[in-house]
């Protein structure tokens, strides 16, 4: 497929849906392919844009790595039911945990959860389909940053010199890699997702694991997840582009029923921006801020801490992992 | 001496004044004191209490533990040569740096910078001087904290059941013990000391030492000054109880020049607060907030990331350390 990028002001989305429909058919032919779903637009889009072209043969999966949000597996699989898109839950807790345990470097972090996808789950699951394409949701941002050597996206391989199909026995097939995220939203939409969908907030591919400094065991994943639902509560309807809590590794001194507690601090990002390539910190005002702070203060065991990231990008970047 | 709290509101402070020149006096009869100027409003009150009371016969010593805030010594001993009061420079850089070296725990931290600073500087100091007195400027917040076990201050000993002269060899004075920081602020303006001295932001006894999550080297330290100026210029006016900039041990990821850089991030705290017991972050304006981010971002080589405290006390403390 062509790497050009499309503008999202210059597309036209029903145009768009149609040729990748067309794509994605001729590619395949009369076989099979898989999709993994996690929820956000991207795979979302992708997943619609497969099934228009492949029906039944095409299979897709939610994978329950252990690092997703609350409620999430749920959420999407009745989503998407109703969608009438079947979507297959494959529980895969055990070997992520597993992979990233001891692992603190961000970008070795970032190969644990690509390797484990890639190569041990969906390794297993193209071969007991009988699959030889794996469809998804890369966008050029993904690409960008990758190839820049900024951020190791976990579904970047061609542009790094990757054989996919020597590397994992299947193609991919990314037919979003030409649009960045506000050209998403746009097919999403003529796809007829609903606007929970199209309209929601970026989420990193190794997910909750890209939230928390250092170990991503499941006791940090927990608390992180739980800081998570808060913040997206109190922070979804801001209007910002996205938002996140992140778990910090070092520890600060606090105090707890008159005593000390050397607890934990969490760090609150939400990010105006368009594309994800330049983004500014989100003008808060105080009663959200404080709101945010007390609650994560009293909901999630152990935090003592509170922090907002006033930072642009660049020099940061959206996750802190 | 008494440790019945003094509240503010209360205080006499001429009265408060005369009465402590007369325990001084009386305390040390014909004999010699020392005290440490660090040119916070505790310590520049309690030089000037002793100079009243004891004249030349108390030593007073500037103590160049490697880390004071930027210009820190040449301002504190201009200034009190001003008053009149002669300050001796003690440089002991080298021993600070090597009792800190290798130790990241924050309560190992402070004793080693108590016990440099107690047993070998000043027990040398003593012994020299032929001192049998160190006056210093404990406050009544100072032991509340240490004695419930939320943070060691460096200057609280008996409280503990650490006696001075079996531990040092001199005995302590302590005529601020009674008052909090709102007490000190009207004895030192009664003194005659400037604004810029009783109105004064604390600063910790550890000095930049609390100012690093984990491990004070010259160079992190040398990092956090450079912060700390910047974050004092911005904030000093903003009528804040204090404000702060931390060096954190975490790195996040981040990117200068279109490349990856895995770098540092700063937390700036700044806090409202009467008497230090309970403190609420100030509620910093979007521009100054930005202002702060970007010149930390700019001058303070490393740094990829800038975050605001938004955690109140407790559970919050005012330092991380």
């Amino acid at each position: 497929m062509a790497s050009d990028e499309i503008p999202a002001g210059s597309l036209d989305p029903q145009q768009f849906i149609r040729e990748q429909v067309r794509e994605i058919g001729e590619a395949v032919g009369q076989g099979t392919a898989v999709n993994a779903l996690s929820g956000g637009v991207d795979s979302s889009a992708v997943t619609l844009l497969g099934h228009r072209a492949l029906g039944d043969r095409l299979k897709t999966y939610f994978v329950q790595n252990g690092l997703m949000r609350e409620g999430e597996p749920e959420r999407v699989i009745s989503l998407f039911a109703g969608l009438g898109v079947k979507v297959e839950l494959v529980d895969a807790q055990e070997e992520f945990f597993a992979a990233l345990k001891g692992v603190t470097d961000p970008e070795e972090k970032r190969e644990a959860v690509t390797q484990t996808f890639y190569k041990k789950v969906f390794g297993r699951l193209v071969r007991e389909s009988g699959a030889r394409f794996l469809l998804q949701g890369t966008i050029l941002t993904d690409v960008d940053e990758t190839v820049a050597g900024i951020k190791r996206q976990h579904n970047v391989f061609a542009q790094l010199g990757i054989d996919p199909e020597q590397a994992f026995g299947y193609a991919i097939l990314e037919p979003l890699v030409r649009l960045r995220k506000d050209g998403v939203r746009k097919v999403a939409e003529a796809l007829d997702l609903p606007a929970s969908v199209f309209r929601r907030m970026p989420f990193p591919g190794p997910a909750l694991a890209a939230r928390v400094i250092g170990e991503a065991t499941p006791e940090r994943i927990a608390l992180v997840r739980k800081a998570t639902v808060i913040t997206e509560e109190l922070l979804s309807s801001s209007g910002a582009f996205q938002c996140m809590a992140i778990l910090h590794q070092d520890r600060v001194t606090g105090m707890r029923d008159n005593r000390r507690d050397y607890g934990l601090q969490i760090e609150i990002r939400c990010w105006d921006s368009v594309d994800a390539r330049r983004a500014l910190p989100t003008r808060l005002d105080w009663e959200t801020l404080e709101n945010l702070s007390l609650r994560i203060l009293d909901e999630v065991p152990g935090v003592v801490s509170v922090t907002y990231n006033i930072a642009p990008k660049p020099p940061s970047t959206m996750e802190a992992v």
